[in-house]
């Protein structure tokens, strides 16, 4: 999200690129690292860090590194960011957890990846990058792979044009990941196999408001799918009936 | 979180109160109010939403309501509120919720006020006014009272100089609130009979470090404390014995 300035933006602009500079994987930044992320000279990124630090936007450690502040992390939560659905899906989530033990993952499609709404983290220790807010690939994640076979014929062919490696396990070839679509469409349900995490597998299948629009995906995360396939996804399918079941009435 | 913003303050400042004009009770607002609720006049505050729309920080809607938007969602998530707490306090939260079915809640103190850092809604029905990133008073909440218990002197004083009446059941006597804090110390938690909200009782208990210091408290929401106030207090230890133990190790 690294956000370049132009040079005859406003302070406003700059001030928001700033902020911006912050990401999953930039979540401490030192000046340099800040001004460059922002398209900004140190000596303009630094004056804008210190008003940010002397509201509360950002904090600053004694080793001079800049964190996003609590006064950001309240506002950004009053964000309607699907609050609608998570509300919704939470209880639905839990139980899903508690029948499952596994981590339970409620996501969307921004754009051409999928953005995670919603965690809850299972009891059986499986390594999981993702996190609220995260936005992952699709074709290397459960939810993804959903997401991305209700997804416009556009999304689809840029998605395909752009395969990343994650672990030697994920698939890169689009002829096999448009076939996998398809069985997603016609199974109801897409598996990973440690294809964005090694020892990370998942199940994941759409979430249907009362029109029957793909709104969602929800997905698990088990260290194997030997045996479980089917399980997981008869409870994953009660979870998201209920889901759909609670959209329609709300 | 209203921030007047100075007559000299820097356009940084501005943005930033225009942004922390927005508060729980405040998640939509026009023009006007945020102009007010930002100390700018209605031109400078329509100067900088154009921008913060433009790049995404808020949203307006077509009837010209201003909301938070994703970018500044986005860059929240990743200030380092209790990171570590939260992760480790997170399946523990789970297996109290699943042996409950009742709300469960993690909360710090902020200041004089209860912060809620994490939330599993219950199966059970009980009206809950607190979210993540919820302030609420500590003398009306089972967090509240159990961090209040345990806070230095000061923060105990102006506290029960000011006991603010939610319902008719809320305690606004100091020295009554004082007598049920002395109890928190010698029991080990603190209950709540709809104080904060009608039909939601609680029973929240200390959550400590390995150092044994009162770091957070982790409480549970129900319809009614008959019966219930003994076995919600044992599933609550359990709990926060765990987190505890997971905090000393990480």
């Amino acid at each position: 999200m690294a956000g370049g300035s132009a040079p005859g933006a406003s302070l406003v602009d700059r001030t928001v690129a700033v902020l911006a500079a912050f990401d999953e994987r930039h979540q401490r930044l030192r000046l340099a690292d800040l001004a460059t992320r922002s398209g900004l000279t140190p000596p303009t990124a630094l004056r804008i860090l210190r008003r940010l630090v002397a509201t509360g936007a950002l904090d600053r450690d004694t080793a001079g590194y800049y964190t996003v502040g609590r006064l950001i992390w309240d506002i950004g939560l009053l964000a309607p960011v699907q609050t609608g659905l998570r509300e919704v899906a939470a209880p639905f989530l839990q139980d899903l957890q508690a029948a499952t033990r596994a981590t339970v993952h409620l996501a969307e499609r921004d754009g051409d990846a999928v953005l995670y709404l919603d965690r809850l983290s299972g009891v059986t220790s499986v390594p999981v990058v993702s996190r609220v807010g995260s936005r992952l690939p699709m074709h290397a994640t459960g939810v993804g792979k959903v997401l991305l076979a209700h997804s416009p014929a556009d999304v689809q062919q840029r998605v395909l044009a752009g395969l990343s490696r994650h672990t030697p396990y994920t698939v890169v070839a689009p002829g096999t990941i448009a076939r996998q679509l398809d069985r997603v469409i016609k199974d109801g349900y897409a598996t990973t196999q440690e294809e964005m995490t090694l020892g990370a597998c998942s199940v994941a299948v759409p979430v249907r408001d009362s029109s029957r629009e793909v709104v969602a995906a929800l997905g698990v995360v088990v260290p194997s799918l030997r045996h479980a396939r089917q399980r997981l996804f008869a409870a994953l399918s009660v979870a998201t009936a209920g889901i759909t079941r609670e959209l329609s009435h709300s």
